[in-house]
């Protein structure tokens, strides 16, 4: 059988590699048939080029594997390709940056270790699935909401380490996670934090430890596998209260960010609102053909009568208020007058409790509930239905301001509509009280592959004229990390060197994910790393 | 003129490089006799030894400046010891972990860079107090709150890198720092999250970057010197209520943080809470003498009867609510009601506004307020008075339960009165929901030396104490900051290691504070490092 191999690494080594992975976790979870295979290539990507394609993948079950499993890809310099549901769609879902990596897929490990209901957290293994999760909490009988990711088959460690948003409270700045244990490229285990210390139950609990804190040093890297981490719970309050806020017209966002910004600033709103157009709510319920037959992207007439029919506006925000019943209708009446206050803007709440959430009939009541589900994955599709649809996720960060919120809108759909021929389908996700994701869906038909090669050149336009402005992404897609990491220029793109400095200190064989986050170990790229002093 | 050299530096390439340095600053920022140096030991540690002397100081007064300063200690390999006004006292001051570095003091670097008024956030530089920050707020007019440190003379950003307490909203989880910028020991400036990318103005509003985030990298280390960073403001809120929990019976501390922990996971308290025993609160008003000329630690009865003379009770939490009066009113129901349900427990508030908070006659009210002081400093004479008092702070962190509070308050009480002879002085300052930081406030009499000695002794011994029971400290004193790491030993203390092999590759030369939180470069230690895989 001919491997797809990775750099210099000949066929008979990666076979005799192969073995002994089957040796360490069971011959049945290394994969390495085309067949096999499909399920961990991109999901929008599998046309023509297969730039991302990996040589096999390895399932493990324990931190031992794990261990082993890395000890014998020092040996050979094998790339490994960390993944743990693999389900990064829009960024590469579970593809590996350099062709012929072996995937490490996580998903065995699935355990929820433990739910503390006193101090509210939990411990998860990388398999762990929001869906798992929640699931654990319900049948535990215990009265805490999970803040969960808009697609409950995600991992919520993977998601967490790829900085994806959640929107209850505690996805304000990503504030859930706290504490990792990690296999390091060595082989070594470490917990961060209050973690070091045998015995310190404070390691899910208080987010450092004595001296630097490396919890983030593992999010949106390439310097470890996670293999634990605790995840807070909130407390179910007496009252859930999903809110609406609907503009008619499209410059409306930028009033709308600016009342946003200041309603979290005090502290009226504490969770993660999104702000929607009206294609992605249209994406959300129904496919493109049913608005739309003509050429190009659809005009703003034509926008304008979807967003009345389906009655979502130009722009819809989602957002939630949690807490005693008194407080929350407090803030509803003073949310609804904040924005009520932008000439023809409409706000509307059901005042409900936690416990009705999973009952709710939007996606969004329920994900802001903390009830995961699949339903949003049903946007895919605006192109290319259910079997070829496909989508990436250009998502630069923007001050939280209406003038902000008007030029990022006004670059991405500029450039989406003249330049890739498409929708500009925009979600404004409100990561904290200050500063806004916006995460552009350049939705496309994977069987069209003109309009594909039309979507990923024009994220690559966008990537650079998006810098020209100040925006950075917040993540990228595979495709164009390097090019996404490159825009961080200051100072000779210091901090990318520094990133590669602190690679070659704990990898320096660079079998973790080499590339990811165009973190590059020294045998892969020219020069790079610190200068001497 | 006798200098203190550091580790393999000689007398005379000292000088020379004293020389330079004074080039670089001028003559008359490079201190070197000791009459000058007094300001810049361990103000309380300065009695028959001196392993924490310093050689030099020097004040930059620039960014290039301190990227001189490193090159110039990179070629004649002089340990540097940063500080920023250097008051880190009860953990060491300004003193350097290794005698014989030059202190690079950033006093002079005190400009308030940048208000934000919309986006609510200041960037400062290094030298700006707590003082400072607040009066360029007033003077800009400025309807934002600053989350401030219980002494107003240290520096914004220095006490953020160490892990320093404040107490506002923004406090919990040293939720105020964004965006940093950093000379590296090899002379290079990095911008630290979105601040890598020229122009991005969401360097000080978004707490992430495009891959790995090193800001918390930056804290409790010596990868660099940091020379600006963002803080975030709180907009002022229609009402600011301090509020007062007392107990009278020591074993209340249990419920009052099992209490605690309640209302501020479901929200109810959002900042953080210090729960004191009345020994902290008599060192803010009085002198030990005026209640105890026996033998030994004041015994219980007598600790009741200073309790009711100055009605603070055998604990009492300081805390505070933010909000419109309407949610305030009604939290204040709650928690009333919450800690009043403890059998003798009182609550009481005083609604009043933020811009009232200066003229409130309590210190804890004007902190609480955002208004910095210098009141509580009086407590460092509980023993010594104003001239001879000092101290040092023994601070393990606990999960927030009751059982966490009596087993800490049982360890530390028991060994400070019978292995130190001395008072049990206990803080518990509540950094999030779900732990506490125990400030143990070991007060001595400098000018008794055997005192002194059983003050440093018995914090090392509940340094070992402490780690048999799972309790970390969350920061360490000078003289005991080894010990204190060597406790976070899971898997041969990997944790160490990982940070060191960090360490050698941002600092090879190891001239960045060398030893601090036990980071020692190659040079200066036995092996270490990570593992060959």
């Amino acid at each position: 059988m001919s491997l797809v191999l990775p750099p210099d690494v000949t066929q008979a080594s990666l076979e005799r590699t192969l073995d002994e992975l089957r040796g360490v976790v069971g011959a049945g979870h290394v994969l390495t048939s085309p067949a096999d295979l499909l399920e961990y290539r991109d999901p929008f990507w599998h046309l023509s080029w297969d730039d991302y394609e990996a040589a096999a993948v390895v399932a493990p079950q324990s931190v031992e594997e794990i261990q082993a499993i890395v000890r014998i890809a020092n040996e050979r310099r094998v790339p490994l390709w960390t993944t743990s549901q693999g389900r990064n769609n829009g960024y590469g879902g579970s593809s590996p940056r350099v062709r012929g990596s072996v995937i490490v897929n996580l998903r065995r490990m699935n355990r929820v270790l433990e739910i503390d209901p006193e101090l509210g957290f939990a411990e998860v293994e990388p398999g762990v699935r929001w869906f798992d999760l929640y699931e654990a909490i319900q049948a535990g009988g215990h009265d805490l909401m999970l803040s969960c990711a808009d697609l409950g088959w995600g991992s919520v460690i993977g998601n967490s380490l790829d900085h994806g948003c959640t929107y209850l409270p505690y996805g304000v700045d990503f504030g859930a996670p706290c504490g990792m244990e990690v296999v390091l490229a060595n082989g070594e285990v470490m917990r961060t934090g209050m973690g070091a210390m045998p015995g310190n139950r404070a390691w899910h609990v208080y987010k450092r430890g004595l001296g630097p804190t490396a919890d983030q040093l593992f999010m949106q890297s390439n310097y470890g596998i996670v293999t634990k981490m605790g995840v807070w719970l909130m407390p179910a309050p007496e009252c859930y209260m999903p809110i609406w806020v609907r503009a008619w017209r499209d410059d409306d966002v930028a009033p709308m960010l600016d009342t946003l910004r200041r309603l979290s600033m005090d502290g009226t709103l504490r969770m993660v609102p999104q702000v929607a157009n009206t294609l992605i709510f249209a994406s959300f319920q129904t496919r493109r053909t049913q608005w739309w037959d003509g050429e190009g992207p659809i005009p703003d007439a034509r926008i304008d009568h979807i967003a009345r029919e389906l009655e979502v506006g130009r722009w819809l925000m989602r957002a939630a208020l949690y807490g005693d019943e008194a407080v929350v209708e407090h803030r509803f009446a003073k949310v609804k007058a904040a924005f009520e206050a932008i000439p023809g803007v409409e706000v509307w709440g059901t005042k409900t409790t936690p416990q009705e959430a999973a009952g709710m009939p939007s996606p969004a009541e329920r994900i802001q509930g903390g009830v995961p589900d699949l339903d949003m994955n049903f946007m895919t599709g605006w192109y290319g239905g259910e079997a070829a649809g496909g989508h990436v996720g250009f998502s630069p960060v923007a001050p939280m301001t209406g003038r902000d919120g008007l030029k990022v809108r006004d670059l991405m759909r500029s450039l989406i509509e003249q330049k890739a021929n498409l929708d500009y389908l925009g979600a404004m996700l409100a990561i904290n009280a200050r500063s806004f994701v916006h995460v552009t869906m350049v939705i496309f038909d994977t069987s069209n592959e003109p309009q594909v090669r039309a979507a990923y050149d024009t994220c690559k336009l966008l990537v650079t004229e998006a810098a020209k402005h100040g925006y950075g992404e917040y993540r990228a897609h595979l495709d164009f990390m390097d090019l996404a990491v490159e825009q961080f220029s200051f100072s000779d793109n210091v901090q990318r060197r520094f990133n590669e400095a602190i690679k070659d200190a704990l990898d320096p064989n660079g079998i973790l994910s080499p590339g990811k986050q165009a973190i590059w170990p020294a045998s892969m790229r020219d020069g790079g790393g610190l200068r001497d002093a």
